[in-house]
């Protein structure tokens, strides 16, 4: 194994801005500490909190890493006291607290993954957060079981292609809300039964048609705002929705009666506030529950672009037009 | 047992209006179908959708009686055919489809409990419809646990205060908000632990400094309007926030984002329209779990004052004050 470098190359955020304010670095490369590995990162995702952190509007945790990146795969060169999960060489995934826009960094040795054959580095850099995300909020949280149905707004984003392909391996019917013929198809073609374009079609319609009028069981909702009180209009009688964004606006108004009379469960969560132990629970659950289906090859990243981690900041571009399919990674 | 009469006194709502719409009428004593029980009216709990129902804004669901009444206790005077539950002359109490303000009334066989000996024919009465709403908002909805805590809004209604008795029957702490002096001394001797007076101090404020700081883990809503964000603010991390009515209004604004950032439940239901099965399936569980601590004589409904089932206007009229301290009956 080669020798871990004093310094390496990163990329910051160098103050709050555009896609130009992320700009390479020089820093001292970390040092695991208990239960932590050092990753020497091989791939990056890229999310869209990792556009607000730079945008200013998400500032990290306190005690994370103040460089944007939530999720790598590499090859693990350092243990820290007590990390015994994984070895040095192993190639592995895992959700990050911060810092994967960067050569080296550490990771929680309980929430890495071993990546399975079936993905390229690439595509498990790609992975964690969505994985993560998707078990925790539409199974966990939102309870959905085989033979119901789903509905993913935004279904040709990086958590919609991941969502479609886990609740089609659970046995669940799945609607996707998309902005495109494109996107469409991108969805259709990963599983999704039916995919509706919010542009031209009123997906309250849409979604309670393919349900035989009964509406979808859960919801999959990044964007709140009027979606919130459609959402109550097109869920099913003790339906479920979800909410993991508001990119359509926090502030909303909706009638709670809908909510009353239908039995509805309203609930969300963002997953970079939980705790390591959260964390290490929902990884030891996908561990056993989804890992099989990566192994299969039935479950694996819908890949849009890749960028060199220099230009990170040409990868927020793509993903501020939305005009991606899919996720986005950055290579080293 | 006296013959059943071919008629009987009920109490209608002769058009949709004030308390004086109430009338007495004269209807021919109903038969019981499969499964069903006729009962010997003997005590009739007065309930808010009553009120909604005289005034027009809660229409009687398909197939159920007109008249108005959700709750009864009497004795068991016909059994339709597959009743065996129940015996001719046993004493039940039940939730009802409607029907109640009537000297008969029908109840299904399933849903009647046998009245236990702690408590009187106008407590029993008084039972059912609080009984069920809370158990199944509280616990069953709402998932609270022994050692958590319970806001509960409107403290001294018939809900609140049979709330307050289920809850610390279970081992949680119970805050309450009530807008009187009275109020939080009634409530106070029923076993919370805190009452905060909404007229004089912020809700939000009160019941996080009452849980060190966490805020509640459930939180049952009667009110809706700017309760709802006020909620969010107040309850627990995980906390659950159960809507059973909207008496503040059922349009609202929100941040959703609260919900999310604090992973919270928001859930509700509306007892009268489900379905004959779940209701049985209410009952049954409470049967095993509640009524154990009401023949210990533990739980037992709050009464704030009876009238005869002619002057059930006068009943309407003290529940519309809001001066009334837990339930209101009629008497037969």
């Amino acid at each position: 194994m080669e020798k871990i470098p004093a310094q390496m190359t990163v990329v910051a955020i160098s103050k709050p801005g555009g896609p130009e304010v992320l700009v390479p670095e020089t820093r001292p490369v970390p040092a695991p500490g208990p239960n932590e590995i050092l990753v020497k990162v091989m791939a990056a995702g890229v999310n869209r909190p990792d556009v607000a952190q730079r945008a200013g509007v998400y500032p990290p945790p306190a005690g994370a890493s103040d460089l944007p990146g939530l999720e790598i795969a590499g090859e693990v060169v350092a243990l820290g006291e007590g990390a015994h999960k994984h070895k040095l060489g192993d190639r592995v995934m895992s959700l990050v607290a911060g810092g994967g826009y960067a050569q080296y960094c550490i990771a929680q040795d309980a929430q890495a993954m071993a990546i399975p054959a079936s993905l390229s580095i690439l595509e498990a850099g790609a992975t964690p957060e969505t994985l993560m995300t998707v078990w925790h909020n539409v199974f966990e949280r939102g309870g959905l079981k085989a033979s119901e149905s789903l509905l993913i707004h935004g279904g040709s984003s990086g958590i919609g292609t991941m969502a479609i392909q886990l609740a089609k391996a659970f046995g669940a019917k799945v609607i996707v809300t998309v902005g495109s013929k494109d996107k469409a198809d991108a969805c259709l073609k990963l599983g999704a039964d039916h995919a509706i374009n919010y542009k031209t079609e009123d997906f309250v319609v849409a979604a309670k048609s393919m349900t035989a009028g009964a509406g979808p069981n859960v919801i999959l909702d990044m964007v709140g705002g009027d979606y919130v009180e459609r959402n109550y209009d097109a869920a099913a009688t003790d339906g479920r929705i979800v909410q993991i964004a508001t990119l359509g606006g926090a502030k909303i108004t909706t009638n709670v009666a809908k909510l009353m009379v239908k039995r509805l469960h309203h609930t969300g969560s963002t997953l970079r506030p939980r705790s390591n132990a959260d964390k290490a629970a929902m990884v030891a659950a996908i561990e056993a529950k989804v890992m099989p289906l990566l192994r299969e090859g039935r479950i694996k990243p819908l890949m849009d672009s890749t960028f060199p981690l220099e230009k990170a900041a040409d990868a927020h571009r793509r993903m501020e037009t939305s005009a991606h399919i899919g996720k986005i990674v950055l290579e080293l």
